[in-house]
C-alpha cells in the first residue's frame, strides 16, 4: 500500500481534470478551457523558423542548455515585450519558464513555506490555489470590484494576516476578466513595499486588449525590487510550446533558477529558439493586430448572446481583453447539475464559479465562459444550448 | 528585504552552476558535462519529422495539450521502449515529464513529506541530491560497490531507519558508471515490497550498452506496484527537446498527473510528437546501434588514457556503457585546488566528487569523469592536460 506525501493528497484536481475530459469530446461545444483560437496559430511561419534553426544551429537546438534559458529569447523578451511596456530588464532579471504555469510554481517554491499566509484576488486562478494547497499555503482571499483587487481590503488583510506573498492576475483576469484599475496598480506596489511583501503579477493576458487603453504592469511601480512579473507566450505564439518568462530582481531570478533546477534543469531549446526568432523578426505587433478583432468579434458575440439566452438577471463582466467572462446566476442553481445537463444532454460546457474560490461555497452561482476557442457560429449555437440547459434547471 | 522559503535555501546550486560556466568556455575540453555527443544528433531526421508534423497535424502541434502527455509518444515508449524489455504498459501507466529530472521531482512530490528519510546510493546523482534538500528530506546512503547498491545494507537501513523512498540509477550510474547486479535488482523489488517502500528506478542510460548484456530493471521485479521506472530520450534522442517519461501504477501515476498540472500544465507537445514519430518510425535500435561502437571507443581512450597520464595509483571504474567514470586519487589532494589549476591553467574540466555525497567529505579525492561529450583526439587532449594539473598538485 502506497502513502502519498501531503503535498499532493491535499490537492483536488477534480474540477480540472472533468474540463480536461470534456473538451475532449468532439461533439461539445466548449467554453470551458482558456485555450486560444487555433485560427490565431500561424503553423507555417513556425515551420519555417523551425527548420532555420534545425539546419543553422542544429547542435544547439538538441543539446542540453542552461536553466535561466535560451539567451536569444530573453534578449527578445526584453526588447519585444519589456522595453514597449516601459520595463528595462537585464539577461540577469529574466528567467525563461516551461509555460506561466511554471512560473508561478517557482515563485511558491521560493517565497512560500507551509503554513504561510498568501493573499490572493477573490475569485483567482484555480490551478494556483491548487499550487497554494500542494505547499500548503494558508490563503486568504482579498475582495474585488470592477476594478480588480480592492486595495483597502488589500492592505486591511496586510495588516491582519501578516501575509508576505500576493498573488494577482491584474489583466484581464482569469476567470473575472476584470482588469485592476491604474491607480490601485501604483498602489498595491506602493502596499506590497511597505509591507514587505512578495508581488507575483501574472500577466499572460495582457497583450491580448481589444478595446481601451493599455496599462503599466503592477512592475513599472516597482521601486524596491519585490515585484515578480510573470508573461507568456502561450495566448500570444503558441501554448503547445510551454514558453513563458519571468522578470524579477536578480536575488530573485537567482532562487528561481536554483526551483527551476530540481523541477526541469531547462526549458526545451526548440520552443525557446521559435519564439526568440519569432520576437526578433518583428512578427508579434502585428500578429496581435490581426487577432484582436478575431477575439473582440467572438467577445461581441457572446456578450449579445448572454442578454439573448441566458435567464434574466443573470450578471455578467464586460472584459476589453483576454479569454473570459465571468458569470452569476440569479437565484440559488445547483452548478454541479447545470454542468451535468449542459455537457451531457445539451453538448455545451464551461467552468463552475466554485473552484476558483478559497472558500467554493461562496461561488456556488457562478460560472466562467471562454470565448476564445470557438467561432462567433459556434458560440451562438453553444449559447443557445446552455440557455435550453439553464432553462431547464433554473424555475 | 526580500526573505525566500526554506525549500530554496536549503540547496546550494554552486557546484553545478560552476560546471555550466566552465562548459561555457570554448576553450575549455570539457570531461564534467552529462552530454550525448553532438555527433549522435539526426537534426535532418528531427527536421524532416517536425516539417510532417506542423503540416498534417498543425493545431494540435500548437494548442494545448493533456497534463499526461501526447498519446502517441506514450503509445510509442510502450511498444518501443517498454515491451522489448519484457515491461507491458497502459497508457494509464504512464505519464510523460519535462525531461527525467521532473520525473525525480515529481515523484519526490508525491511520496516525500518535509522530515521523511530517503536511502540513496552513495554517491548518488547530485541534482537528486538537491531536491532532497529541497523538500527537506533526511537522506541515508546506502553503500555500494562494484555492482551497485549493496542490498545487505539497503536492508539495514530500511530496518533501523523505516525509510519508505528508495532512490537508484541502477545502470551505468551517475557518477560511478557502475550497474546494478541481476540478483540485486530482483532484491531491491523483494526488500522495497517487504518494506513497503516505493522505488524510484532512474534508468535514463539503459539503452547505451557498449559491451556486456543487457539486464532487467528493477521494474521487471515489482510484483506489489511500488516501482516507478524514469526513462529519458535524453541521452538516445535529444536533451534539447526535454522529454522523459514515468511508468508506474495507475494508482502513482495520478498523483505524479496532480503534481504535474502544479509544474508546468503539460511537456511541450512538438517535442513530445518528434519523439513519438522518431519511435514509431523505428529509428532508435538502429541508431542505437550505430553510436554504441563511438561511444566505446571514447571510453577505451579515456581509459587508456587514465592509465597513462593519471598518478599511478588513480583507482577508477570501468563501466560496460552510459557516459561516466569514476576515479578516485590517492593520498589527499585537494580536490577544489584542482579544479581551479585543471579548468584556470590547464583548461580542462572535470567535476569534484564532494557533491555526489551526502557527507560531502567523503567524496574528497574522488571525481568524476564524462567520456562522451569530446572526441577520441580531445579525449588524449584533455587527459594529458589533467594529468599535468594532477601532477602539479598531487606531490
Amino acid at each position: 500500500m502506497v502513502r502519498f506525501a501531503g503535498r499532493v493528497n491535499r490537492v483536488n484536481p477534480s474540477a480540472v481534470r472533468e474540463i480536461f475530459k470534456l473538451m475532449a469530446d468532439p461533439d461539445i461545444i466548449s467554453f470551458g478551457g482558456g485555450s486560444p483560437a487555433v485560427e490565431s496559430f500561424e503553423p507555417a511561419v513556425i515551420r519555417e523558423i523551425t527548420d532555420e534553426l534545425l539546419t543553422l544551429r542544429p547542435d544547439a537546438m538538441l543539446q542540453y542548455g542552461t536553466t535561466e534559458g535560451w539567451i536569444p529569447v530573453r534578449e527578445a523578451y526584453i526588447e519585444h515585450i519589456a522595453r514597449p511596456k516601459g520595463l528595462e530588464f537585464s539577461l540577469d532579471d529574466v528567467v525563461v519558464t516551461t509555460g506561466s504555469t511554471q512560473g508561478i510554481s517557482l515563485s511558491i517554491d521560493a517565497f512560500v513555506n507551509e503554513g504561510d499566509t498568501v493573499l490572493v484576488e477573490s475569485p483567482t486562478f484555480l490551478a494556483t490555489l491548487m499550487m497554494f494547497n500542494k505547499v500548503g499555503a494558508r490563503v486568504v482571499p482579498v475582495e474585488t470590484d470592477e476594478d480588480g483587487m480592492r486595495t483597502d481590503d488589500l492592505k486591511a488583510k496586510l495588516e491582519s494576516t501578516g501575509a508576505r506573498f500576493i498573488y494577482t492576475i491584474p489583466t484581464f483576469q482569469n476567470p473575472t476578466g476584470r482588469t485592476l484599475s491604474l491607480s490601485r496598480r501604483r498602489e498595491v506596489a506602493r502596499l506590497a513595499a511597505a509591507y514587505d511583501a512578495v508581488v507575483a503579477e501574472d500577466d499572460p493576458y495582457c497583450d491580448l486588449r481589444y478595446s481601451g487603453e493599455p496599462l503599466p504592469s503592477i512592475k513599472n511601480f516597482d521601486e524596491v525590487g519585490n515585484v515578480i512579473l510573470l508573461n507568456s507566450f502561450s495566448k500570444t505564439i503558441s501554448p503547445g510550446l510551454r514558453v513563458g518568462t519571468v522578470a524579477a530582481s536578480p536575488e530573485i531570478i537567482k532562487k528561481l533558477v536554483v526551483a527551476k533546477q530540481c523541477s526541469d534543469t531547462h526549458t526545451a531549446i526548440l520552443p525557446q529558439a521559435i519564439c526568440a526568432e519569432y520576437l526578433s523578426r518583428g512578427l508579434l505587433p502585428s500578429h496581435l493586430t490581426q487577432v484582436a478583432p478575431m477575439y473582440k468579434e467572438r467577445l461581441d458575440t457572446m456578450l449579445a448572446c448572454i442578454e439573448k439566452e441566458l435567464p434574466e438577471g443573470t450578471d455578467y463582466t464586460r472584459p476589453e481583453g483576454g479569454l473570459f467572462i465571468w458569470l452569476t446566476l440569479p437565484g440559488e442553481p445547483d452548478m454541479n447539475e447545470l454542468l451535468r445537463v449542459a455537457t451531457q444532454e445539451y453538448k455545451v460546457a464551461f467552468v463552475p464559479g466554485a473552484p476558483f474560490f478559497v472558500d467554493p461555497s461562496e461561488g456556488r452561482n457562478a460560472f466562467r465562459l471562454n470565448f476564445s476557442g470557438e467561432t462567433p457560429e459556434r458560440i451562438e449555437e453553444g449559447m443557445r444550448r446552455l440557455g435550453k440547459a439553464f432553462g431547464d434547471c433554473v424555475r
